[in-house]
C-alpha cells in the first residue's frame, strides 16, 4: 500500500517505549504466526515483558523447544526498526498488548490452550488507519466468501453489509476479490466502517487490483495484519489470517462458499473460538453456495437472509459478554479448568484413546491427564472403555 | 373425478362385510375430519366395531358429549350405500382398519392423544388407484411448497421427485398448482408412484386443471382422500389434508414457502408427528424461499438440496420404529454407551458394511464392535444385512 503520510519514522513515546516496542516488533517476526509457544513464552516466562523475552530468544538461553524450534530460523534477524519506520512512513503503527486499543477481550477469547490447532492470538497487529483497534471489541461481523462470488453473491453481500455498516456494525472481510470486497465496498458505500485483515505485510495491496479500495479501508477504517511489512502473503498465511477475521468479531457470516471454499477455513476458526457463525442459503444449483448449504445442513450455522439475522446474533452484546453457555457455543466444558480442558480436547471425536495417548495429544503429564479424566467422567463428559477413554458426545453446539 | 370404470357398485365381500363397509362408510361422513371422540369412541368403547359405533350414533343412546356434539348435524344423513356404490363406480374402495392394506403403523403414531390440536388418524381412507395404501407405511415422502412456485421451485421439485420415485420412493402430494404438481408430474415422469391426498372427495377434481393429472396419478399410483365421495374442499380440509400428508409420510420436503403458505401447515403436522422435516433453501431475495428459510434458521427442518439429502432421513426404515422420546419425538440413540455410539457411527449413512469396516471407522475393537452392534440391532438401530450392517435411520426432528 501506498498511503502519503508525513508522519515521522519514530515510534511515539520515549526511549523506554521504543525500545518495548522494537521488542515487540522483533517478536512479531521472529516466529510465523500463530505460535503458541511463542506467547506463552511470552506471557509466561516473562510475565509479558516483551524485551526480556526477545533478548532470551535472541541469546537462545534456556528457551523451551517448542520457542527455540519456532524461532532457529529468524532469531537473528532483527529489522524491528526498520518495520517500525516502514510503519510510521504508512501513517500506521503497531499495536500491541501495551496499548489501550489492544483487543483484549477479543483476544482472550481465541483457541483454547489445549487444542489440536494452533489458535492463539497475533502476538501484536501491524495496522495502517484511522479507526482503533479497540472498535473490534463490540458489534464486528467478518462477512467472506468464495472469490468467485455470483451475482447473486454480490448482491447479497453488499445488502447485508451495507445494512450492517448503517447500523454501525463494524464490517471485517479479507480484501480478497468476490464477497469479501463486495463487502468492504457496501460497508463504505454506506458510510460506515471496514476493516481489512491481510495475509501479508500491510505495506503489500493484496490483491494488487484491490489497492484502492485497500486505501479508502484505511481511511475510514483500518488494515491491519500480525504480519510486519514485507510480509508475502502465502498458503498457512491465508489460514492463519482467517483464523484473526474470525477471532477477532462477534460473528461470522459466510455469504457465498464453493465445497473448498477458504470461507469455510474461516468459519471453522468461528466455531472453534466460539463465535457466531451464520451462512446465507442460495439457489440448490449454484455452486458457490454448496459450503453455506453444507454449514446449515451440519448444523455449524445459523441462516441468514438479511442483517437483521446478524444482528439478533451478534452483539452490542453480540459474543462478548455472552454469559457461558447463553449463545454462540453451548459449554458442557464450561467450568472446566485449562488442564481438564487440554484433557477433554485430547480425547478422540469417535473411539476410544488410551489414557497415555490421551496425556500425550493432550501435552499435559499421565498424572494429571488421569486426574483429569476422573474429573471428566464424573462430569458425564468423559467414559472409562476398558482401558481406554472415550468423549460423552453431548448435544449443542459444542459438542462437535 | 371421472374414471371410467366397470367395477359392479357393490363392495366386495358378503353381506357382513357389506354391512360393516357401511358402517364405516357411515362413520367417515358423521363428523368432520379429523374427530378423536368419534375414532376413540369407536376403537375403545366399540373396541374397533363400526356396527356397533355406527349404530350408537345413529340412535344417539348413551353417546359421550364430544361424540354427541361432534355427529349431531349429521348422524341422520345416511348416505353410506351411495357412497359406496360412488366410489365403486369410480374403481375405488373404501379402506379401513379391517383391510391388509390399511397402513398401521403409520396411522398409529399420528399426533399425540393429550395435543391441543386434533391430529388423529383418519376414520377410514376413500381411494381410487393402482396402488395398495399399505404401500404408504415405507420409503414415502411427501413433498409440498406454494402454488405460486418459481421456475427455480418447479426445477429443484423435479429434480428430487423425479431422483426419488426413480428410487423407489413414494412421492406424495396434495395435487396442488405450483409445487404439488411438480412433484407429481415428475415421478410419473421417472415411472415412479405418486399419490395424491385431497381436500375433497376423491370423485372431485380439485383444482379443475389437475383433473388429468389426477387421472394419471390414480393410474400408477393412487388418490385418495378421508373426505366421502361429493365433499366439497374448505379450508379447514386443507389444513385436515396436510395433516394426512404428513401423518402418512416418512418425511416432508418443503421445497418452497412464502411466509403463509399452506406447505408451512403441512411441516407443522410433520413435526407434531415426529416425522423427518427437511427444506430446500432458495435465493433469500425470493420471497417463496421465506418460508424454508425460516424452518431452516428455527432448526425446525433439515436442509435439503437434493434427494440424496432426503433418502438419508426416510430410508426404508425411515420414521418407523422410532421409540418416543421425552418430547414425543425420538431420540434413538438416548441411552446407548460411547462404544456403541461409536459403533453407531461407524454405520455408513447410506447403504452397508461389514463388520470388520464398522469396527475400523468407529476405532472399536472388532469384539465390542459385534456386541455392540447385537445391542443396536436389538434396539433397532442397526440391521443385518446378509453379511453386513446397515443403519436403522430414525432421525426425528428432535434427534438432530
Amino acid at each position: 500500500m501506498n498511503i502519503d503520510t508525513d508522519s515521522t519514522a519514530c515510534p511515539r513515546g520515549g526511549p523506554a517505549a521504543r525500545r518495548r516496542a522494537a521488542a515487540w516488533a522483533y517478536l512479531s517476526r521472529v516466529a510465523e504466526a500463530p505460535c503458541r509457544a511463542l506467547l506463552s513464552f511470552i506471557e509466561e516466562d516473562h510475565r509479558g515483558d516483551p524485551e526480556a523475552a526477545a533478548e532470551a530468544v535472541r541469546s537462545r538461553a534456556g528457551l523451551p523447544d517448542a520457542v527455540a524450534s519456532a524461532t532457529r530460523a529468524r532469531y537473528a534477524t532483527d529489522v524491528a526498526e526498520r518495520d517500525l519506520a516502514v510503519i510510521a512512513r504508512l501513517g500506521g503503527r503497531l499495536v500491541t498488548r501495551d496499548s489501550d486499543e489492544w483487543p483484549l477481550l477479543r483476544t482472550q477469547q481465541f483457541g483454547l490452550p489445549g487444542a489440536a490447532v494452533d489458535g492463539s492470538p497475533p502476538v501484536a497487529l501491524w495496522t495502517v488507519g484511522a479507526m482503533g483497534l479497540e472498535r473490534l471489541e463490540s458489534r464486528a461481523v467478518a462477512i467472506v466468501g468464495t472469490r468467485a462470488a455470483s451475482g447473486y453473491g454480490e448482491h447479497v453481500t453488499a445488502e447485508i453489509a451495507g445494512d450492517l455498516a448503517a447500523q454501525d456494525y463494524l464490517v471485517v472481510s479479507g480484501a480478497a476479490y468476490g464477497v469479501d470486497g463486495a463487502a468492504h465496498r457496501a460497508a463504505l458505500g454506506a458510510g460506515g466502517t471496514t476493516v481489512a485483515i491481510l495475509a501479508c505485510g500491510v505495506d503489500r495491496a493484496y490483491p494488487a487490483g484491490h489497492a484502492r479500495l485497500l486505501r479508502a479501508i484505511a481511511e475510514a477504517g483500518a488494515v491491519l495484519s500480525e504480519y510486519p511489512p514485507g510480509v508475502a502473503p502465502g498458503r498457512h498465511r491465508f489460514l492463519a489470517r482467517n483464523r484473526l477475521v474470525a477471532g477477532l468479531t462477534d460473528a461470522t457470516v459466510v455469504v457465498e462458499a464453493g465445497r473448498r471454499s477458504g470461507a469455510l477455513n474461516t468459519a471453522g476458526w468461528a466455531e472453534r473460538m466460539c463465535r457466531s457463525l451464520l451462512a446465507v442459503p442460495g439457489p440448490v444449483t449454484s455452486a458457490t453456495s454448496v459450503g453455506c448449504h453444507m454449514l446449515l445442513r451440519q448444523d455449524r450455522a445459523n441462516l441468514a437472509t438479511d442483517a437483521e439475522d446478524v444482528m439478533e446474533v451478534a452483539g452490542p452484546f453480540g459474543a462478548l459478554g455472552a454469559p457461558p453457555g447463553a449463545d454462540g457455543c453451548a459449554r458442557p466444558t464450561d467450568g472446566l479448568t485449562a488442564v481438564q480442558l487440554a484433557v477433554h480436547d485430547g480425547l478422540p471425536a469417535r473411539g476410544t484413546r488410551p489414557s497415555e495417548e490421551v496425556s500425550v495429544e493432550a501435552g499435559v503429564s499421565l498424572d494429571e491427564t488421569m486426574g483429569a479424566l476422573a474429573v471428566l467422567e464424573l462430569a458425564g463428559l468423559a467414559v472409562r472403555a476398558g482401558e481406554d477413554w472415550a468423549l460423552v458426545r453431548a448435544d449443542g453446539p459444542a459438542a462437535r
